[in-house]
């Protein structure tokens, strides 16, 4: 990291560290992920410096004022203040709720879905990749700053992603058979417990329609939803539940960040 | 319109035609509004030509191959069918629910609101202005070719709109102190019945949690929604019911097109 300040450079996806961009998604840095920021910069003309001094202040985190930093990194003019900040990796709470995102490969895309997810209390996302990059600064300004609230990794493949969330022999039989090969020992590892977890995935070729009157009421679910131009494989129909989100033949499809939004509202709500 | 195809220019927001750019928002056009339909270009490299020439065909449009045309619209070089079509006026249909947009600012949320609209049979759309462009290529892109298939009318005011949808003295008076001046013959004129119609307002902080167990069942209703930045402003409180998507502390708020997109589809679902 020596010398990023004095050559600091455009973000590259190869990069160790990256960017936020703008004062909303720093704050959330500062808030949540202080101890990842390298450092802090500001342009001299920032209005609310003093609110950004203090909380700086208070988590322990190196502000500079530096307009040069600001320039360069601003492409549209319009950024007053810049996180540096150091990639990190994280696991996902198996105990909890999951947004499964495979293949997404828009930047704006995966960091409005992010956000959603963050606003339903969702706070597990699962990447399988290729897929966008979640740490671009695009990313994460579209996420708010919320990609730092979330826990997110990325794996390989879906299957990769089951055996992670995988506990006992019958989980795993019930949902792939994957799954039957695998060691006890892989999922007891990770604390989840597929036999408690349904797999909700969203397809237009999807079975079961998903109304307000009838929704699928799991103690603990993961929501998975494809690329944005081809959704998801046909295989996908044999993973759990296939859902699909009622629609006219007006349209082709639903935009995929109003789907996984429709999706993660609706299964996020408290069931009466 | 005359010598436009012999000297065809990027789009301006007078003009009074504007363009698809690619297949599907084309073919949209055509199954739409073809008699709105100037002139259809295609690429020489287009694979799809037979479908589209048979389209045109029986449709009644002009169909050429001008890869000079092409080229000239297409700014990132992967558009191989452009549509010109007359900008057009409509009515809404006053006896089916509305989305209200005010003060919409940005294209591809507005294009991307209208193509979950028709998703959700909702197909009347009133645009408070200042406003996007509807008919915009960047608009009209992002619906998917939707535009063509919905209602649109712009307003000056959200009273304006009010007036539009208005019919009878008891349903003015208990929306908005400005009907209640108003003759019966403006509502009349129009088909309306804001006695039966039910508004609801999008907003932060809305009275009303919307949620799948205990949501509003109007038989007509209005959904409105704000602009991207700064919502709706307080004095939609008093308009109709005001509703909140519930949503955690983590995030400022969801993004428009998202909350849209969910508010359509709670309010568009079969009510048991």
């Amino acid at each position: 990291m020596a010398g990023y300040d004095m050559d600091i450079k455009s973000y590259k996806k190869d990069f160790d560290y990256s960017y936020t961009l703008g004062a909303f998604p720093t704050f959330e840095l500062i808030e949540a992920k202080a101890s990842e920021i390298v450092e802090v910069f500001c342009s001299a003309s920032f209005t609310d410096y003093q609110k950004l001094e203090k909380k700086c202040r208070e988590k322990g985190v190196k502000l500079s004022v530096n307009d040069k930093v600001i320039n360069k990194l601003s492409d549209k003019g319009n950024v007053y203040v810049v996180g540096v900040f150091k990639k990190y990796l994280q696991e996902l709470d198996n105990s909890l709720p999951h947004v499964v995102l495979v293949n997404p490969s828009d930047m704006g895309n995966l960091g409005t879905i992010i956000r959603t997810a963050a606003g339903f209390n969702i706070m597990d996302i699962a990447i399988i990749e290729p897929a966008a990059d979640i740490f671009n600064p695009k990313t994460v300004r579209a996420s708010m700053g919320s990609v730092f609230r979330t826990r997110q990794k990325r794996f390989s493949s879906f299957d990769d992603y089951l055996k992670y969330v995988c506990t006992d022999e019958q989980g795993k039989s019930s949902i792939n058979p994957v799954i039957q090969r695998l060691d006890d020992r892989i999922g007891q590892e990770n604390g989840g417990d597929l036999s408690n977890r349904e797999i909700f995935t969203f397809m237009l070729n999807g079975e079961r329609p998903l109304t307000i009157n009838d929704c699928p009421k799991p103690k603990l679910y993961s929501l998975v939803f494809g690329n944005e131009a081809t959704g998801l494989p046909d295989e996908f129909l044999n993973y759990g539940t296939s859902i699909i989100i009622p629609q006219t033949e007006y349209v082709d499809s639903l935009n995929l960040t109003i789907a996984a939004g429709i999706g993660m509202y609706v299964f996020s709500q408290k069931k009466a």
